[in-house]
């Protein structure tokens, strides 16, 4: 019908080149006395743009100023940061920042000069710290005809305690902002839109501050305990006529923080509430999609909401963690994507005016002129339209749109300048990014045309965007708990296994199931009264036959090409993959581990299988040194039986790693699993039979470690052991192995993991909105009975008692229960015997020569159902107590007050065991020194310590932590070989082949 | 003067081309006629040269034929030599050989062919096996108007038997030829120079078929050998009026030769004997030289001599066997660089034709005509001039020549076909070559100008000659013992150690020098009476001592540099250099060992220290796995204290490669030397000094291993163990060592290399010319000390009688000796005890259960001197009995009878060892089959298994012959670290940098 017309793109066009071009033009006469006296923007960040790693170091340096206390902390942390790029800093001189000097008195000077900076930075993006220094700000707003929505800054909320905390400041905010803006006289533009008076209090609120662990894998928990703190505070609102904005954070919480708002806002008391508003992000490839439920569920609700549209300010940070997890990247790649989809759901917004009130969150003139050319277009009326921009960011463009008669809403961040720092850094990175629209402006001077193009022109300038590297191995990506279907898949599959509760499952000896006299019970951890199944518990004579198979079968097995072998690991990588949730929910139900790490658990017993295939596959080509006249290739052979002894941690991952790589080394296995965890590793035989591997390769002996351990250790056939488990039989094996007799063919290699007492050194200067969680992570994940956990604190002095509060409050917000339950964040010890020897453990903590026990939970009336211990703080520690020296394999956290580094370092090392450290640090030269210095086999620098992947972070410990190399690095199975060198000369008479074939 | 007229080289250069051409033409009318009928040349040769892989197996199939001796065999061989080029056989049909097919009656029909085929073409090449047949050819040859000189083809001359064999066929070759050419016409183009008459008959010798080890390294002793059964042959030659040509082997042979040569024929008998000729081969850089000197020589003898000028039959053996070595190149690598100096030699003879008669031997039209032109340039007269040509080898060219009344003079080979068939192989190869003369002229068709093209104008169509791959490590070459100097510069050294023999040598703790109360006595097993020196004792509390030095100095080297401490091994390297000679004289004394192997041995000390220095700064880069966001580096740490117990029998080189690997990794070390090599064990000491190696960095404790060995293996501070010796001690090592005490901070790591019963198989197509004294060498080499050393040969029944008796007769004609004498092949034992131990051990021989002692030599007055076993060879040897299972570590060589080949590989495998093992085979499906089924850590095809090299071929084996990774190979310096992963996480505040610096 309309064909003869121009397009309505085009139309839209046209007016916003006309649009955009009228505001260029007004605007050109106000920037250049804009920047004028900000030495920040005009000198520090013009250079910090060009040289991407004083940008970096700029930013960090910014990051960590607010745990800064004294002017040498300051100075040493300046100086750390930025002699690597000393010579690159042109600006250094200019400033008076001469960096060499160590001069206290230059040193103070130096330090009090960054501090200020920082401060007066700060103090231009964030409001106030208090109510008083925020209404002020605010009025000056409203002066200049701005309307505002006020932002809570602060530290990430992780207890309960914050949570309450950060409500009620939103309680306060509302109820003493209202008295003051009650009294200030209107102001037409952003007091009344088309359909009256609009409240003149908004407040911003993000939903993960009002949870101490706001997660998508627990809905229903998250969502009980958000509306719980969210209630009052609407309440609040609709009682004094202030307006609620959901603020939009990172895309796991998306989908949730939807949910939420959508439900609490169809309960009877806000049905009605219209001044409400959410956040769409267009940087997200589902924008549309959720704009389009958006509007459906408004219809539905039928009172209108507010969508303010931004670009997203998480880009970062979703890159990063996406590509980390091998998910989707949730965002566009390119910012002419993301552009392009801003004016796409602008002019959805438009079109449904009337539901979805428009509030346009961008500084770009060229996506700000395309909207309101739409608003135009769909006859969107002049006061129902807000423009909302930063505080302290592009004032001039926004006052241009107020003059311009437009409501502009000023997003205003409120809250202690020090802990809002990590604000303002992104917001540097904001004014700093090559694609900003106002760098683009002001500092490259970019033409008009340019600056109005329409974002899809920009696509041909850019490069294709690399497919991601995905050449060789990628880890097998965790579950996205954040999907319905995934939850209700791993919901499935707990029923479906507890229907299988008390099966009975055979030894596997030559392909053949083989009972016994005696059998094993396996008992749910969570609920000990089920009986997850019953396994038989092989003999001595049983384990020998089953060393004789693994001999019979090893010829054939190690004549197999490395290829093929490789090949049946990825078969039964395959398999695992199809029967991931039922595996999951093994683990779950057979030794108490939640959701989360359970599923990790799954995902790493297939990165073994596909590492260690590709990595034989890598050891397969001969190493050659040919010369003319003589061949040599260096390669290698597998070394015979070897018997795998595997704990119950790790039911599936460890004892498919140290199996997958010994089969596919060519050698041939007996398993001997844990006791615990038996009905897992009768699992992972039926995946080895299903995939082809040929009988006697892998054999299977549950049993009693005791009974039967002895005679496969000590058998003669047997050439490998590799064991996972505790120091003490980890030693006994290697005793026992090294006792050679006469009729052993090869002396037996002994591969051992053992245990540790795992620290982590909290420095002066660390992000605790990192430490804590992060400490909390691995000292209680899975009830600490990781061999990585940590097991130790060591905290510096200065923010020991910061520290430990907080720890504290923290650990009290986590949720004890049943492994099964998805909101689950600290299951059941693995049975009734680690609980007894976990609290004896704890009741012989003596305050005079242990520590005092800080925190102490009770798991209340889970104890009646299951193996359950609360975690447990001991606060100052003595470093050589039991407690602080002894591997207990639970929750139980003991810190450590460090007078300094150095204190820090010796008692890190104070120990026998050497597997996993950590380091919560900011100050550069302390991380230097923890590489150097911190004696552990994984060393992890403000990161939990938990949760190594295959490849990414080998995984082993030194001293008396293990005997051999990492699981999952590239020298893991060189342990399972021996190396051959074959050498061929290739001359005769006196003739030898240039190349030889 | 002449400035005016032509240069002398323009004009002749004018005169070659004259000739050339006019010889060309000449030639023109003659060729297409001549390759009728012969299907070799015209099909498969031509074939074969366009394709090198076809090339290989056509020549490696026509090497090994002579060892076939039925059809079935031969019909194996084909196949498995041709079905890997198979489709690219374009021939394969014309020929009508299905290589598919194996229906035995076409297979019988294929092997008669092939063999048929090759026997004609040794006919053609090879002028009859007996004097009769010899006799006739050359009466042919006469006919046709051409002289001839007879060369014996054979075997390898290995034993003194052979020697006297060979010289017996040239005695009765003179005066049985003698007597015929009497009776035959004169001829006078080939029977009479300018001079009168020249001897018919005409015979040409190999000095080095006239002694069993023909050797540089003893020219005196060789000198004699040979004379002795030279002067028979030269004194028949007198009587009988036969002319002698002295042949050009291989480049370490011509200063020996060209000595022999002057020498004998300046005793007053033999000082005017003019018929006499020898080799100049053009093709060596030396060629001018050895003209030169051997103008010089004749000079003073007074009589002339002939002089044959050859460009060289060995360019691949000495172009392999100098990169082997290390070695500068003896030969030209270009064709042209040989060609030029083939014509520089030919004018310099010609110059000089008085004293030095001129023989041109080539083939190559352009060499000749200028050859000729100089001749005519220096008035040589016509009949002084000789061409000399190869039998069988363009003979159109030779009858040219001859007609245009040149006396050609035919090179004549003559014996038994089959054994022959190596010379064949040269013949073919040169024929095929892409430089052939031959093959340029005839098949490629080239043009004359560019056949007549002087040579240095084929420069520029060249690539540059590589400057031979030097890119990392290389082999230090061994001393090259043919140079005066430095024979010269080891009797030296051997006299100022002599001179230093009897000194006391401390210990060395924390780097100060300590005495003890005991002290151990060495002697040289060479001459008992000698003591060398006497060595500190330590005492349980030194050996201490020096594990707590050791301990003190561990974290300040652990922290130094990796780069910094590989300087240090760079250092020690090159004092070894340096002290090259008196290090290998310390070791001849102390331990006995020939010259030959303690040369090698410094060699190798040097190597360790350069080979692991280099891997060292290789492991030194951590391996990164960087996402955005998170920074992972795998790198390595030092242990602690390592204890490296060393053995005798390499006092030099395995002590400093066990210690400079753990020096290197950053562990420290208490050296504990064999008691027998502790002085030695002292000189390193001096050179870990003398580099300047921290004091405590490696302590050295000599002492009786079973005294203090317990102390330093259960030593709670000690973390690795690096040991080399004996199974038994190495079994008890790594018991001691797994048994950890709650001390111990470390699970002590133990690197062990023990003993082997090393096999070597012999197949029934192995070429028993490299067979017999590669096994010899690998048997008897250091008198059987070697721990890769062969201790069982295995030898398939149907050349079990033949390998037998060539083993025994080369084994008889070795000589023993002591050490320190140039011409020793077998020296001592290490001492009395070593000595008594194994006389035992052969005492208990007894002929029904062990197997025959076939050769039993007797040292005879050596034993009164020092610690000498004579080799013993025990034939037929029973599989399971004491003599072919237990290590004995000595010259005692029992020889197995083996059914077949399944028979040999299961009497190879056949024990707990599984260090060395070697297969002298021709069959591909046997090398292939001994890659796969032959159980040792070192495997060797086609030549001896000691002597293994650093790098090109990692040291080591499994099963009960050792623990750990091998030494000088890419995974050992892994062994003396533990590797440590660290993880950054970079994203701080949702940003992380693009690259972490």
């Amino acid at each position: 019908m309309a064909k003869k017309r121009p397009r309505i793109e085009d139309r839209v066009e046209q007016r916003t080149q006309e649009i955009g071009q009228n505001l260029l033009e007004k605007l050109e006469h106000r920037f250049p006395s804009i920047f004028h006296g900000r030495w920040w923007e005009n000198h520090l960040l013009n250079r910090a743009m060009d040289d991407e790693a004083i940008k970096v170091q700029m930013f960090r340096f910014v990051d960590v100023l607010p745990m800064l206390n004294d002017h040498t902390s300051i100075a040493r942390h300046l100086e750390e940061y930025f002699q690597e790029v000393r010579e690159r800093l042109p600006l250094a001189a200019r400033l008076g920042l001469d960096l060499s000097t160590s001069n206290s008195v230059l040193s103070r000077a130096l330090a009090w000069n960054a501090r200020t900076n920082a401060t007066r930075m700060a103090r231009r993006f964030i409001a106030g710290e208090s109510i008083h220094e925020v209404s002020q700000s605010v009025q000056k707003l409203r002066r200049s005809g701005f309307a505002f929505t006020l932002d809570l800054l602060g530290e990430s909320v992780i207890s309960d305690a914050e949570a309450d905390r950060y409500q009620q400041i939103y309680m306060d905010l509302i109820v003493g902002m209202s008295d003051r803006v009650a009294r200030w006289s209107e102001v037409d533009t952003i007091d009344r839109d088309q359909n009256g008076a609009l409240p003149r209090v908004n407040v911003s609120i993000k939903l993960s501050a009002l949870d101490s662990h706001f997660s998508a894998i627990d809905p229903v928990g998250t969502t009980q305990r958000v509306a719980a703190r969210l209630r009052p505070i609407l309440r609040l609102a609709q009682e004094h006529h202030a307006f609620v904005h959901f603020d939009m954070e990172q895309h796991d919480y998306k989908t949730l923080t939807l949910n939420i708002f959508q439900q609490i806002l169809m309960e009877d008391e806000f049905r009605d509430f219209a001044d409400i508003g959410i956040v769409v992000q267009a940087y997200l490839q589902n924008a549309a999609a959720d704009l389009k439920s958006l509007l459906a569920w408004t219809k539905k609700r039928k009172t209108p909401i507010t969508v303010r549209l931004v670009k997203g300010a998480y880009w970062d940070y979703e890159t990063i963690i996406s590509e980390y997890r091998g998910w989707p990247c949730p965002v566009y790649q390119r910012k002419w994507q993301s552009d392009e989809s801003f004016e796409q759901q602008a002019r959805f917004l438009m079109k449904n005016h009337q539901w979805l009130r428009p509030a346009l969150g961008s500084h770009n003139l060229r996506s700000l002129a395309h909207g309101l050319a739409w608003a135009e277009e769909y006859g969107v009326p002049f006061e129902a339209i807000e423009i909302q921009m930063l505080y302290g960011m592009s004032d001039e463009e926004a006052r241009l749109f107020s003059e311009m008669g437009y409501r502009v809403r000023i997003y205003t961040p409120f809250g202690k300048l020090i802990p809002g720092m990590a604000y303002l850094v992104r917001r540097l990175l904001e004014n700093t990014s090559n694609d900003s629209f106002l760098r683009q402006n002001l500092t490259d001077n970019r033409r008009p045309e340019y600056l109005l193009m329409k974002p899809s022109d920009h696509a041909i300038e850019e490069s294709p965007v690399e497919p991601g590297v995905n050449a060789g191995f990628s880890n097998e990506p965790p579950t996205d708990f954040s999907i319905d279907e995934n939850r209700s898949a791993m919901q499935q599959a707990l029923e479906d296994v507890q229907s299988e509760f008390g099966r009975e499952y055979p030894l596997v000896i030559g392909g053949k199931s083989s009972d016994s006299r005696s059998s094993l019970v396996s008992r749910n951890p969570s609920n000990t009264s089920q009986v997850v199944g019953r396994v038989a518990s092989a003999s001595s004579d049983q384990a020998a036959d089953a060393v004789m198979e693994a001999e019979r079968a090893f010829p054939q097995w190690a004549a197999t090409e490395a290829g093929r072998r490789a090949d049946y690991l990825e078969l039964m990588a395959a398999e695992i993959r199809t029967r991931r949730f039922e595996l999951a929910a093994w683990i779950i139900s057979e030794v108490g581990k939640p959701w989360a790490d359970a599923d990790a658990e799954v995902a790493e017993a297939v990165d073994f299988c596909m590492y260690y295939a590709q990595e034989m596959r890598r050891l397969d080509t001969p190493q050659e040194c040919c010369l003319k006249g003589e061949d040599n290739s260096y390669s290698y052979r597998p070394r015979g039986v070897a018997v795998v002894i595997a704990p119950w941690n790790f039911p599936l991952a460890i004892l498919t790693g140290m199996t997958a790589a010994a089969m596919v080394t060519g050698n041939t296995v007996v398993m001997k699993p844990a006791e615990q965890s038996s009905i897992v590793a009768s699992k992972f035989m039926e995946i080895i039979q299903n995939a082809g591997v040929p009988d006697g390769v892998v054999n299977l002996v549950s049993g009693i470690g005791e009974d039967i351990g002895p005679d496969l250790v000590g058998s003669p056939d047997v050439d490998l052991v590799c064991f996972t488990g505790s120091q003490a039989v980890g030693l006994e094996i290697n005793r026992l192995a090294a006792d050679t007799d006469d009729r052993q063919v090869n002396v037996r290699r002994v591969i051992a993991e053992m245990g540790g007492k795992n620290a982590i050194i909290v420095d002066d200067d660390a992000d605790l909105d990192e430490a804590v969680p992060g400490i909390i992570h691995s000292a209680f994940g899975y009830a600490g009975q990781k061999c990585s956990a940590c097991s130790r604190v060591i905290v510096l002095n200065s923010v020991y008692d910061q520290f430990l509060k907080r720890l504290i409050e923290a650990t009290k917000s986590l949720k004890l229960g049943p492994a099964n339950d998805c909101g689950t964040q600290i299951g059941p010890v693995i049975d009734d015997e680690a609980r007894d020897r976990l609290l004896a453990a704890v009741d012989r903590i003596d305050s005079d020569h242990d520590g005092t026990l800080a925190l102490a939970t009770d798991p209340g009336e889970l104890s009646d159902q299951g193996s359950f211990v609360g975690p447990q703080i001991v606060a100052d520690a003595k470093p050589d107590s039991p407690i602080a020296q002894q591997e207990l394999f639970g929750p139980v956290l003991p810190v450590i007050r460090a007078r300094n580094l150095d204190d820090a370092f010796a008692l890190a090392n104070d120990t026998r065991f050497a597997l996993t450290g950590g380091v919560y640090s900011r100050s550069p030269a302390t991380l230097k020194r923890a590489r150097n210095e911190f004696q552990v086999g994984n060393l992890y620098l403000n990161r939990e310590i938990t949760g190594a992947m295959v490849q990414r972070h080998p995984f082993g410990g030194y001293r008396m932590s293990g005997i051999g190399s990492k699981a999952g690095g590239p020298d893991y199975l060189l342990q399972f070989l021996v190396p051959v060198n074959i050498t061929e000369n290739t001359m005769r008479s006196g003739f030898a082949p240039a190349t030889e074939e």
